[in-house]
């Protein structure tokens, strides 16, 4: 992205998914003209069709595909209201208006063939992804805003945003409040200006943010303090992705130690099934894992929870996950089986307010070489 | 709250924090003195002793209390644990430090008495809401913070908010990104300088507050849009309160046309059961409901799903809610019963992306006299 003219770079996005998504309309009209059935060849969308892409690290889809053909009833449904989607997208970019994914489902109420219409916001859902897929934008690009928001950022930042009432520098530690500054639905409205960032720390829960925050952990050890909120948004992972490659500073996640959370560093990065070919614009996959890791709860002491069957069935199947093949996560999740321990990051707080600050990170991040 | 030293009305509450505890740790050492058996009495917490309060238009715990006393090793315990958490609680303000409840449980830990331990993060939750209810002042004074962080705010309101790295004056339009001004934990931390609002409008849904965001809802209207993000937390409810009596402007409530929507109306004007002992702090009695009303189902034939027995079970218990009983929400609670129907806020689409702001926030907000 350029430092001058950000307004370039999202426009030529702008300007590529509208010239896509025509092209899949002249597609299907080419394959009528030559007195084909119209069709639309998509990659299968499995665990089983996940492969690892050296080029890029990330994991993307595989060679298996599928075919949505016209030649059924239900077939040729789908493609009517791929059609009609196009449509209303190409309209939206020209219009520069936005509109949500449940948004678009409830739309479809207002179109003129009955046929057209998504019985469910899955399929409306599903539609969009298949979208992106073929056309190879993503649905930000298509101004699809997502329900979620993005998390918040906390950290040695100065940021251009464009709104739509005109460009805001924000500096994200002196411009904001106690809150942070609150990622928008597509982060490629904003272009990093200046910044004195050493790492960027993604965090899972609320409370721990806050904490480092209170402690100013990010103005000690100038680092970018990511609030995840949980699973992260999109707009959450895409400005990590971000972060890392434009700034070329170490990602490093800290979540609570046990399963659930092993999932939301893996969303960070390696990606999710569901959205494989968002791998590349999503997934960040030198992120690291600080902790919560078993290894802690052993080394700290920590106050812990018995596993549930739910968590030990979770781990199993991290196992039996490509993603996590690793020598890191193998000795970690076999620990945690055999311990049958897990604990939250907040845990550290029984040896007081300031050891995950003072001691823990510290530690951690000595190790890893980080800091 | 004073116009040139915010400062002052905060660090008043926490002096007066300070007091309270002090004094609370004060009666039992008195009791003690006097060969009494320690004691503390507190309002009984349950839906039968919920009152209206006449003069705040509010409601309130009624007469009927419980008292908890050191006449059993249960009771005796009880009392402990509250003599650790105001000392950890006095402590915590004179270092000017915050923490969370999650943190308090787990600090615990390290405390020297293992007798005054919390065996769970409910006993010490509950704990710290019994320190409120007989100490008069909020939590947020004692600088525990919330785990759930305040929503967004997007209007033309010019605010000084006090953070640990110095004041910050922001414009909730000009000086924020797209995604808005981050509700601190805290909001008393914040002072109203300047403000051009007409009206304040709650949000339910993400989708909804970027469709008013987006078309430009809070600049033409003067309407503070105040993202409520599903069942609003302590620091949104507070900033509504704020807005309507520091402001003098009404204030409304926009949710999708269930009854778990009228819930959130409802905490937003009535309060919670379990938090009526800060109905006074935290309730606007004043805001009014926008929509979606079972009437709007109706009158703009919007897409719907029907409703679910859990959906029929609550619209039930709201007629019994002594809260709920006026002639406005038994009339539609009834129609809603009647027409076995729910919408969403975002089912309004299915009349094109601005009948919303176009057609349906100005009939409604016209005909309740708000603009």
């Amino acid at each position: 992205m350029s430092a001058d003219n950000p307004d370039s770079t999202v426009n030529l996005n702008e300007q590529k998914a509208r010239e896509q998504l025509i092209d899949l309309a002249a597609d299907f009209y080419d394959q009528f003209a030559r007195g084909d059935i119209p069709e639309m060849t998509l990659p299968t969308r499995t665990k089983s069709n996940i492969v690892f892409d050296e080029d890029s690290g990330v994991w993307v889809y595989g060679d298996r595909t599928s075919t949505r053909s016209a030649n059924s009833v239900r077939g040729a449904r789908k493609l009517l209201k791929a059609a009609y989607t196009v449509e209303f997208l190409a309209n939206q970019l020209d219009e520069n208006r936005s509109s949500t994914l449940r948004e678009l489902y409830y739309l479809s109420e207002s179109w003129d063939s009955e046929e057209a219409q998504f019985s469910t916001q899955d399929e409306s859902n599903q539609l969009v992804e298949d979208l992106e897929i073929v056309s190879s934008v993503t649905r930000e690009d298509f101004h699809m805003r997502p329900e979620e928001s993005g998390a918040k950022l906390m950290g040695p930042l100065l940021l251009r945003e464009q709104t739509r009432r005109g460009d805001r520098e924000i500096h994200c530690q002196e411009d904001v409040g106690q809150g942070g500054y609150q990622i928008p639905n597509n982060p490629d409205t904003i272009e990093f200006l200046d910044h004195d960032i050493d790492f960027v720390m993604c965090v899972e829960t609320g409370g721990m943010r806050d904490r480092l925050v209170e402690n100013g952990f990010d103005t000690d050890y100038d680092c970018m303090v990511v609030h995840l909120g949980g699973q992260p948004a999109r707009a959450t992972r895409r400005i990590i992705k971000r972060l890392h490659d434009e700034l070329d500073r170490p990602v490093v996640v800290f979540c609570d130690g046990d399963p659930w959370s092993y999932r939301i560093f893996g969303s960070v990065a390696y990606g999710s099934i569901k959205s494989a070919h968002l791998s590349e614009y999503l997934a960040t996959p030198e992120a690291r894992y600080v902790g919560i890791r078993p290894q802690d709860i052993v080394d700290y002491d920590l106050p812990t929870d018995p596993l549930s069957d739910s968590d030990v069935n979770a781990l199993e199947s991290e196992l039996d996950d490509p993603r996590f093949q690793t020598d890191f996560w193998e000795e970690q999740i076999e620990l945690q089986l055999d311990i049958e321990k897990k604990a939250e990051q907040q845990a550290l707080a029984a040896q007081g307010l300031d050891f995950v600050t003072d001691t823990y990170l510290p530690e951690r991040l000595g190790e890893m070489g980080v800091i």
